[in-house]
């Protein structure tokens, strides 16, 4: 039987706020079996750009990366924000190791072409996650707290959608651990009624998806994040678990599985 | 006998210069055995805070670290001159892992407390280097480069003296591995004629060094640099190289033991 392996991945809002980064460490800590912390930082990055006179701009939700805005998301991501949460970390009693995709090559990207018309700049695709170099952390009783930053290879650093490295590192990881891939935001879970909290559908697998997209009850932002999971899931992750800040046990929220 | 081991110090002039940085690390890159490289970048840091409207003041030149300027050097030398040196030296082959002493706790210190009225605010004095993580990282074929910045293991970074570091890490190293511990610097070596760059003293030892500080020959900076490289051999680091950064392979510039 495969040893237990628990990703979680946590937006920015929640890492830059100090109480409910404070609270989700917390709980992070207490998460049995190793671990990796994968962490956003966007609206950090966005309020030191425009410290920087720098204008942030956004296609689709996506940051548009320009040599100066790579700068700024090197700096936030891969210094500000990822130092101080393994700072926070290691006061907890958790050795952890802040690392970016360039640090021991854990993760490299191909830098995405103009979609559309749009160029989204140093915007990193995932290509090669290396688990065993995970691993060997791992096994040294090491807690990678990663970045949302990649590299291509050829000494560029590219931006990377922090969910996409987290789902990336959870599947090539699966070759060698049960692993759990637990995504933190805003809600308690995927709600069968949108202005019900109490209403979480505590799993879903691949029929229950398109049954409830079909009836509209999953819908929006929503969709691709259950079918992101849902992918996961055919590529070897044994759960994926939509769910909230506040409860990241894996005890909680919607199971994807 | 003990694996050789080779710890590259270079200042933040020559990492934050393009072709200088490709030229240093083209030469790092040739070290034979395993190495760590550590380095500055207060340079940068003092540019970034200005283009943030933040004011450097330095006193004897150490920098004033107040809580602003804590967040400009971990962003400055965590995120954007540590992962610029990483994907660099990952695009040369070289398995390069960014870390500072909060990364897996390898280096821990302790805020110092004001000097002669002067508070240098958030800023740290080593007191404990895991060499056991290094030397697990160095097995794993990694190559740790390492940014000035510690931790207090209390949730606190502070902005370190990356000379300090490199020696206390030379230090701490000497009971595993076979040391050599290389400054790179503006100058060939310590000079016989402060004028003449062609006079290296290729050796000192405790009793040249002593004769040469009477005589005049070393003074001002170049006292605390030769005194410190000396303390390191004494507490077991093999030889301190003190060199420009255009000859860091250890065959050239002053040799300390």
């Amino acid at each position: 039987m495969k040893e237990k392996l628990t990703i979680v991945k946590v937006g920015g809002a929640v890492v830059e706020d100090e109480a409910q980064l404070h609270d989700l460490l917390i709980q992070f800590r207490q998460i049995e079996g190793v671990k990796i912390l994968v962490h956003g930082g966007g609206r950090r990055a966005t309020k030191v750009a425009a410290q920087l006179g720098i204008e942030t701009r956004m296609v689709e939700g996506r940051r548009i990366t320009d040599g100066e805005m790579l700068q700024v998301v090197t700096m936030v991501y891969g210094g500000l924000v990822n130092k101080h949460v393994v700072a926070q970390l290691q006061a907890l009693g958790v050795d952890a190791i802040g690392l970016t995709g360039a640090d021991g090559s854990i993760i490299t990207s191909k830098r995405r072409p103009p979609v559309n018309g749009v160029d989204y700049g140093f915007v990193g695709d995932v290509t090669q996650v290396k688990a065993l170099t995970l691993h060997t952390f791992l096994k040294a009783g090491l807690v990678p707290v990663v970045a949302p930053l990649t590299h291509d290879a050829e000494g560029h650093i590219l931006n990377t959608n922090a969910d996409t490295m987290a789902s990336e590192t959870a599947k090539a990881m699966a070759a060698i651990y049960d692993v759990t891939l637990v995504y933190a935001f805003e809600k308690p879970g995927v709600l069968l009624d949108a202005g019900d909290e109490a209403s979480v559908i505590p799993a879903i697998g691949h029929e229950d998806f398109q049954r409830l997209k079909a009836d509209g009850t999953i819908s929006g932002g929503m969709v691709p994040k259950v079918q992101n999971a849902l992918a996961a899931v055919d590529a070897g992750v044994a759960r994926v678990v939509i769910t909230s800040a506040q409860a990241i046990d894996g005890q909680h929220g919607t199971v994807i599985s």
